[in-house]
């Protein structure tokens, strides 16, 4: 069966399931969402191009810009700075925890977690003159896609409800842990979570990390070998806040969720996949995206273990 | 560079570097240990031996024998049982932490830090009749040699100090996520710590996890495919206390460690790898185990990621 | 109004509010005792004695054996030996909470919870011959009553069910602050909290601790004026696990309630007040005993504040 | 020995100890203070006066605000109000602790501590048309004295640094527990902390709570018997962070102690007292205020206890 098959068959099974969950709900923009959306796009390292549903719907990213943020960071700052003031440890606790932060000193436990991007896009904020606009640039860029951009109103929604992130970087700050104005980082890290992009944009987007740092359709190199196995190594371990223990046990590859629903997924040498649906678990990771997923690698008989 | 140049390499680089860390001193048995000893050996699946330095001598395979606690259960027990009773998420936290424990009510994080062994151990004590004779009987047949054992010496001092084990045993028994006496639990469970092998035998042995399930002298199947995953799936998550991270970044492959400086790696579809050093560093890891395993997938330019 | 006009008062106040609450069920001979019982008694400083109800009915004294363990201590060990081994701050955290333990590296945060009673018990059986007969002993003589003992038992249904006090004491052991065998001041522990003592029998006890450290009867001295008032003092921030504060806030005595639902306090230079109704609140204090002496201090408008 | 003499003991005593610790340095305000400084003013209920030292140099009050605001809060709101949006229970972690805050939900533990002190500053902001005006009225006002002012530097430095504080209240807001804009809520609550008095007129202002409520110099009421009560006992299990129990074990009075040295301490039905020493214990209070409070009880031989 070739991967169009296999989407068909997952498409049909997930529509069977009817699987259960939440739409986000903490910022109007986000509670707007039609639940029973359902799309999935899958790019192999040669190009082809597989889908169904509402794959080339924009939804927004949430989350899954902190592989971007990470990405231009590892481009802009030298590695032993940037893993000084971020571990790339799981963390055990919820995303918005401040627990874990506080034990450890305003050190987040690793990049892809609220406290860690916000770190992240400290850095970027240091490096870049006008941070907004070039975030953007460089997604459009390994998007290879000039159509992409930020959601104005998630942004400003986002702004306005933040406290638990407003509550991290303060406290942060207070370890001397971010080095720009806490507003100024809010305000660029808001905007990048508001960026929209389709499953069919994510995955020809992502398929970067699986082609070893290098563009598809030029073959041209953004990311060093090493540095896209080790963003792939820390989306295994941390990709999916307290259930990536769980995803790598049920999926096997590693992957990054938003709370709006979508799910990356990576298959060194092999494919991306990108998978949206809004309903969430309890842990804030999309429920069909999740399974999906699973059946992916369970039809396919392969995954990285 | 064959597999055997590149060990070549490795025992250079690290004999150069000087590693420094600490033998675990914890029981007299394993303080005994000279600090300098370091030995490799990788078997490839297609049944290709290498190695350097002290890789036939044995040493305590301590936390390693999890792994085989774990795939013992999975043989004897159903999965969903299993599963309700140890969660398969990193743990974010020391190796012998009650502090998770007692938050998640008795549910250890996943079965390759203490408390989930102690929990598999309680399994495999309900699932056979002689659980000490059967557990070394079937450590002997996957790893084709009769001539392992038990070290009685370290088991009984591990017996006598054991504190926080007993302690973790007993708030799990509180829980009623022990069912047999703990006593006997953890009996079994300091026999199974006590195991001695080599780098040669623990390679040779993990190599079936590298070959999807099956033993490499004969291709007979031990272990399921999709089990054979699961436990990869959690060795890359789970199998290095809190440095999981670290090794996931730094080496990119399922492994797991014991405090007695061992560490295995399993590259599926490729090797499994035995490094041998007892000089631990602070979370409790081989210094020059996790630096030679390094060394590994830089050199060869490969991993799963 | 006398004393025993507002005993009565508080009598027909708390028959009249039917307050809620669970029976102790831990153990199966504290979950034998009729839900209904309540009895109160107080004795002044000049050898009054008034009370209401159950009052000369035994019932298990648990918790409230505590302050006798520490008293027996400060009179057999320096105060700088006790107090580098158990702190005399409030735990702020459930009673059998071993996450403070493991913080504070197995130095319990005060001797009235579990752990730091542990401790306590531990300092006993080092100093004591006999620790069983001669505790009775001390009990027997503060009490003026030789027919005070211990209940057989309960002492034997603790020992079989106790996995988390056994939890503690190993997490303990293993950081050195348990010097003996661990079972055997587990054993004297439990038998400390069998004693079974009746209001009248409690309140005729603790009037010492109103006494400045003196015997009633007799006026002799068994604790000094400082230990008398330190006593008092860490009933009054650590004698009800996690609600002391409520019970400070509310009553406004130094006071120490168990789970077989008694509770004492004590006014200094004025009385002493045991009530008994096992009935508990989620924090495992008596709801008609707080309600009791809360009622006390509102209707004589007095307290220690 | 009359009060007086005792106090001049003190001053004898505390100046032969030579007591370490350290000058609050957090801001740059505190830092000045010149560390020798030593005062005490003890005022009794029937209107003596007794001193010495520095007594009637002004610093900054810091935390002992916190009971002016608590009162104030209660005059203002009602009761069950209150006490759902913030406990009565010591802290048992270091006063800006934001794990505890996180575990519970947004209820601080107490309203002495920083998060609880937070809570009553946002019930004030909602109940006062201009809250910085009308709460130094109220402090002007209980204090007799109408040059107390609030030092505008100290306000000034910590708006500029207060990262935990600001954390806190961000993490508070997105439980809903403030109910107005953060930084109104922040502002004030610098601005109650910076208010600058001198050992006699803490002592004078305090000596309310020792006479049941009512103002000393015409008898008049403030705060009712039951509040005033309450007040005591939350001074007594929570006015010193996570020494409070240590304070009540060596002292045996309710108290409050502030960053800027100062400690006040209240003997219901006797007197207030008030000790500045800049020096603070690496729990944050005044190591010689502490002692000078101890040699306090310990020579009257007299406490609550």
């Amino acid at each position: 069966m070739d991967y169009q098959g296999i989407l068909n068959v997952i498409e049909d099974k997930i529509q069977g399931e009817k699987l259960q969950g939440n739409v986000a709900s903490y910022i109007p923009e986000l509670a707007k969402i039609k639940p029973g959306k359902l799309g999935m796009h899958l790019t192999s390292v040669i190009g082809e191009e597989f889908h169904f549903g509402d794959s080339e719907e924009r939804f927004s990213i949430q989350s899954i810009s902190k592989v971007f943020s990470l990405t231009l960071a590892l481009l802009k700052e030298k590695d032993e700075i940037i893993w000084e003031r971020v571990d790339v440890e799981p963390s055990g606790d919820p995303f918005n925890s401040l627990v874990q932060l506080e034990y450890e000193n305003g050190i987040p436990r690793n990049p892809l977690i609220n406290s860690g991007a916000l770190v992240i896009c400290d850095i970027l904020v240091s490096h870049l003159d006008n941070p907004k606009k070039e975030y953007l640039e460089f997604v459009r860029r390994i998007a290879g896609n000039a159509t992409i951009d930020y959601n104005e109103r998630v942004a400003a929604s986002e702004k306005e409800e933040g406290f638990n992130n407003r509550a991290m970087i303060n406290l942060m700050k207070g370890y001397g842990n971010i080095h720009n104005d806490v507003e100024e980082v809010l305000d660029f890290y808001f905007d990048t979570c508001s960026i929209s992009m389709s499953c069919r944009e994510l995955a020809q987007t992502f398929v970067m990390y699986a082609n070893q740092g290098k563009l598809l359709k030029d073959q041209k190199r953004v990311l060093s070998e090493v540095h896209t196995k080790r963003i792939n190594a820390i989306m295994q371990t941390c990709g999916f806040y307290d259930e990536a223990g769980e995803f790598s046990f049920r999926v096997g590859l590693p992957g990054k969720s938003g709370v709006g629903g979508g799910i990356v997924a990576v298959y060194p040498n092999m494919y991306s996949v990108a998978v949206w649906s809004p309903k969430l678990n309890e842990k804030g990771n999309s429920t069909a995206g999740m399974r999906a997923l699973e059946l992916l690698t369970e039809i396919t008989g392969s995954s990285i273990f």
